[in-house]
């Protein structure tokens, strides 16, 4: 691949916001312990911009930016480029055009990675090169090497994550101090936790990215975005955090992925997990990945999942790593997704219930909401009636069961009479095997 | 280093108890995954045991086994030795020899590591080869490969960790039942978490291993393990877990790695951390490895610390990794021990102190204990008194402190007529950065 001495390793980089300046933070700061550990010094020998006038994060020297990104991708003395502008297009030519061209490619960008991650993987494979991307998920977690390398030993049953931050702040709020979810809301962005535009986190698209991504790794099934069942925070309520708390669980948004006998499921919404399973205490902006493998038992990844030099943690440890294998003369381990497994409708996913509606406090009552349940071959655990008169809560939790028989009890339980509502419906997830 | 090319990967085992039978469970069962995932099949070729007759725990196909260790270290066909025997001598020959004869190896082995591991690693860097000892540390939880490789662009300034399964299964039983110790340490052994003889284990000599590992790999200093400090968790009572709980703390055994200003620290000792510490829900035989990064801020990694199949996980991601390494034609790291810092006596250690001392109830008792602390400059957060007459107690909670100055105090305090025994000295460990 390369003919001159290693004397030292050329990042050219592309974007210089919040993780980029993260980056060159981290490879000024501690430029000598990278060098030692790496055996090889690292330079940052351009950084492409959108506009000199952008505010800047970070001091760069002048003479290391650039507005034309060509001095990154056409110089033939930069052997890594480093990708943390973010978005679709133009990150996905620039990323081909920099394997295209014999450079190694670190990418810190999920909605790239789950989109086109396996033409680029395949890309970087048929050239030899390093295509990682371990700051795409759990900001600063090592969670994509892990899953790659060290667990690649295992059949990984399931995962079960906390992968976004926003929306793990709003429900700790919520649950903690009793706001609702708008107040939480405010809160997160007043921090800066929260953009002015919240959707793509509260909404689950990014939690949905991340996921993607994971379960692409875990189950080898090339798994999209537009896979990721997806559902959002907004419509969770202090009064369902309460009853959760009663039965003994928090709320919390996961991405689930589960290897099941006839397919994958995959998919991100408010879960409710029990008080004393290791994800129920990851608390405001903290992420945590929870997996399962047939020999490693049950893991847990817990950190800090965005912010600059926590994100930029895992693009530097993604930089010595490609360096390493400059420095080696090996390869990277490009796309491992080889297997096909059906990814299973929502409608055929199975999990635990739980269901809040709002009731007339009258006889029978209870008798017409189990029928519809029984109808439907659906088994309750336990239900508890909250409050009396026009007040009354009905506090439904029901065993496995397939989505597809809770959705019909939803339609027929809104047109009983006696239901005035059917308020809430979120997922259960066990702590063990479920049914 | 190899001239025909790759079709299978050879592996050759020396040991088959506990981790082995579990190495070749997962190679046997997720066979066709593992060849998928590595891009080659992995063949375990023959497996040198002590003897024929030693009960085995899993099925080994006739023909693999054998009594001469020669038939895994001369085989040529023979690509990486995978070392589960444990122990220090002959183990460290037979890495010697394997890497010696070109041979990757794989070991699970603590006590070889954290005694020679500089020197091993040494060796098969000389010869580019992979000494891969996941394994050797926190079982199945990957976190060697994550220290060295994706957090290694963080300067490192702690890790905190719970390490022994059977101290942490024993301390957990302690906390939540009220058991002596020895009750609770019966209780593991009739569940096999503790063995017939127990002192490594609960004498922290085990944990104490794995400390120096991870130091080394941490401050790329090389720390051997008898540079670590060890102190047990025999003299633990429910008494002090019940005092620790009131002032909102847990007892676990922890491993702890420090770097400060001129120099490290490096210890294990029965340590209360705060409940709300990500480490103080880790119960039973769980570990959890907790590491601060200049850059990544605070990680947690949980999982199984040990049993056959976890632990056989981690051999079997080291096995592929060397198997990747073989077929792309690189290298393993090596060792990163390049720096030199002088590793603190224990005298010289910082931190806060709960004392728990037998006095009589009477008058004046606490100005003597308190002028022995002024006397030390030694400065004291809370101290409360329990019970009366005979059986009072003084519980008291230093300020951070050089433990000489302790050391000092409980001398002095011993000599007090006022006071008729110090219980207790154990260490706090607090969430944020302390003095």
């Amino acid at each position: 691949m390369r003919e001159r001495p290693v004397e030292k390793i050329r990042v050219g980089q592309i974007g210089c916001g919040t993780v980029g300046s993260g980056v060159v933070r981290i490879l000024t700061s501690n430029r000598a312990l990278i060098a030692s550990r790496t055996g090889c010094e690292i330079d940052i020998r351009k950084i492409a911009v959108r506009s000199f006038s952008d505010p800047r994060y970070v001091e760069v020297p002048q003479g290391l930016l650039t507005e034309r990104v060509e001095e990154v991708l056409d110089d033939p003395e930069i052997d890594i480029v480093v990708e943390v502008m973010g978005g679709l297009e133009p990150a996905r030519s620039f990323v081909e055009r920099a394997l295209e061209g014999g450079k190694h490619v670190v990418t810190a960008n999920k909605a790239l990675m789950s989109t086109h991650g396996g033409e680029l993987l395949e890309l970087a494979e048929s050239k030899g090169l390093v295509l990682d991307f371990e700051a795409s998920v759990g900001g600063g977690i090592p969670i994509i090497h892990p899953l790659k390398e060290g667990l690649a030993g295992n059949r990984i049953s399931g995962i079960l994550g906390i992968v976004n931050g926003t929306t793990n702040y709003i429900l700790t709020r919520m649950g903690e101090e009793g706001l609702s979810f708008s107040e939480a809301l405010r809160q997160a962005q007043e921090l800066g936790y929260a953009e002015a535009d919240p959707t793509a986190d509260v909404e689950g698209q990014d939690a949905a990215a991340k996921l993607a991504i994971l379960a692409s790794i875990a189950f080898n099934v090339r798994v999209r975005l537009e896979d990721v069942y997806t559902e959002g925070i907004s419509r969770v309520t202090p009064e369902d955090i309460g009853f959760a708390r009663d039965l003994g669980y928090t709320i919390r948004l996961l991405a689930i992925a589960k290897r099941e006998e006839d397919g994958i499921s995959v998919r991100v919404h408010p879960t409710m997990i029990p008080l004393d399973h290791p994800l129920a205490s990851v608390r405001d902006v903290f992420n945590a990945i929870f997996v399962s493998g047939d020999a490693v038992g049950d893991l847990m990844f817990y950190g800090r999942g965005a912010g600059s030099l926590p994100a930029a943690s895992a693009v530097v440890g993604d930089v010595i790593h490609a360096a390493r294998v400059i420095l080696s003369g090996g390869r990277g381990i490009g796309c491992t997704c080889f297997d096909r497994l059906p990814i299973r409708g929502m409608e055929e996913t199975v999990s635990r219930y739980y269901m809040l509606f709002e009731v007339p406090d009258r006889p029978g009552v209870l008798a017409a909401i189990a029928g519809v349940f029984a109808a439907n071959e659906v088994s309750i655990k336990s239900v508890i009636q909250h409050g009396t008169g026009r007040e009354a809560r009905i506090v439904l939790v029901t065993h496995a069961v397939r989505e597809g028989s809770i959705r019909s009890c939803v339609r027929e339980l809104e047109a009983l009479p006696v239901v005035s509502r059917v308020s809430s419906v979120i997922r259960v997830e066990e702590s063990g095997e479920e049914g």
